[in-house]
């Protein structure tokens, strides 16, 4: 049987103008030759609803999956979510499973859930969410296509979100700890915990937040005691 | 008048693979904006016919421009020249023009211009040459469409080639010098030449050949006179 076929659409202007180099493509056809996808074409857009509209529902018809990076955040420009509705004629709106995640993890972080921020809980009707482990306002599924987020650390984890779901294995099982120390003074303690588990996937997704440098880190795995069990001794290694 | 629109068309397994991480789109997106043209679209195909001939016809047509990196080099599967000749209806074959180029640079450099390496002087009937300073081996254009090289030093060079020749400006002129020493002995000369005729361009392409490091280096300008008095100062900097 052939491998399965993808296309990929990045989607932004700064990537066009130059502003910014685009390190998801790159990304992406790595995860997917490793998973035996085989990424057939990517094409580039702008912020530009037409355009974005138009290459969606090209590339959906031709591929078997088509991965999307780009314009999912809480600004004005960001068009992504209601061009995927538009594209396959969903309505598109708040919605409650979305909203949840992002109030819970305002409430917890302290920061107020603002009109803007609640745009990324803007979901067509029948997506389904993909779980974002670094900054919560998820991706979603929306027919054969994958809408992520253009950061790449937020990419590269909804990435690994998505994949495994898509090759008819079992389900992943994840859990993520946010651990506020630099990648650095991590990077030991967490191979240690990566050598005692062989059999799960850790993987360390940093960010800076308020000028603090942080790391989220996800713990992956098919049997779900032994990534508890894991995050409870990456919890013991670094106490909040 | 809103701006010129452009279009980018990458091709080649190795970048949809993962193996290999593209730097030509970034780079031209940079160029394009500082030259004042829109670039509204990439594609990445692979090595395979149909996709690249299909793609070409559909940026041809919808934009002004088309700028295409890769799959002009001597081996089997490096198709673009014969695909841009069927895309635009043209036939193809070793042209005089172009093999004359090669012959030249070969003899010069002491090796053989073989069957493999004739294959780079393939262009379609009607297309005009593009000039590569870094390795001889020209791009061409058809229609409105650029085909360079996919190696980033030659890439680079041939933008700088092409560029000028949009904007309805005056010709530029070049002159380009083999120095077959590392950028880093080369770059302080370099920089007092530069400094000394502000009007000339003067760019630096790097190459490793038979385990040495050497650089090409092209001076570009549109007063003749000043780029031969620059490249004679240049040579007499660095004599062979």
């Amino acid at each position: 049987m052939p491998n399965p076929t993808a296309a990929m659409l990045v989607i932004g202007d700064e990537i066009l103008s130059g502003r910014t180099r685009d390190a998801n493509m790159h990304y992406l056809a790595g995860e997917l030759t490793k998973t035996g996808i085989d990424l057939k074409e990517v094409r580039m857009v702008s912020d530009d609803a037409p355009a974005i509209i138009d290459a969606v529902r090209q590339l959906s018809g031709a591929y078997d999956h088509v991965f999307t990076s780009g314009g999912i955040g809480p600004t004005h420009d960001d068009i992504t979510a209601d061009c995927m509705a538009k594209a396959f004629g969903q309505s598109i709106d708040v919605r409650d499973d979305a909203r949840s995640l992002l109030a819970d993890m305002y409430e917890r972080t302290g920061r107020e859930l603002n009109e803007a921020r609640l745009r990324m809980a803007r979901i067509p009707e029948h997506a389904t969410l993909i779980d974002n482990p670094v900054s919560t306002a998820p991706g979603f599924t929306i027919e054969n296509v994958h809408v992520m987020a253009g950061v790449p650390s937020v990419f590269n984890a909804m990435v690994a979100s998505v994949l495994p779901t898509l090759t008819g294995g079992k389900a992943l099982l994840s859990q993520s700890l946010t651990i506020m120390r630099g990648e650095g003074d991590i990077a030991a303690p967490l191979a240690r915990i990566a050598a005692d588990y062989p059999q799960l996937s850790i993987g360390s997704y940093p960010f800076q937040r308020d000028g603090v440098f942080g790391a989220q880190v996800v713990i992956r795995g098919f049997d779900g005691a032994m990534v508890d069990e894991a995050i409870l001794r990456l919890g013991r290694t670094f106490p909040a």
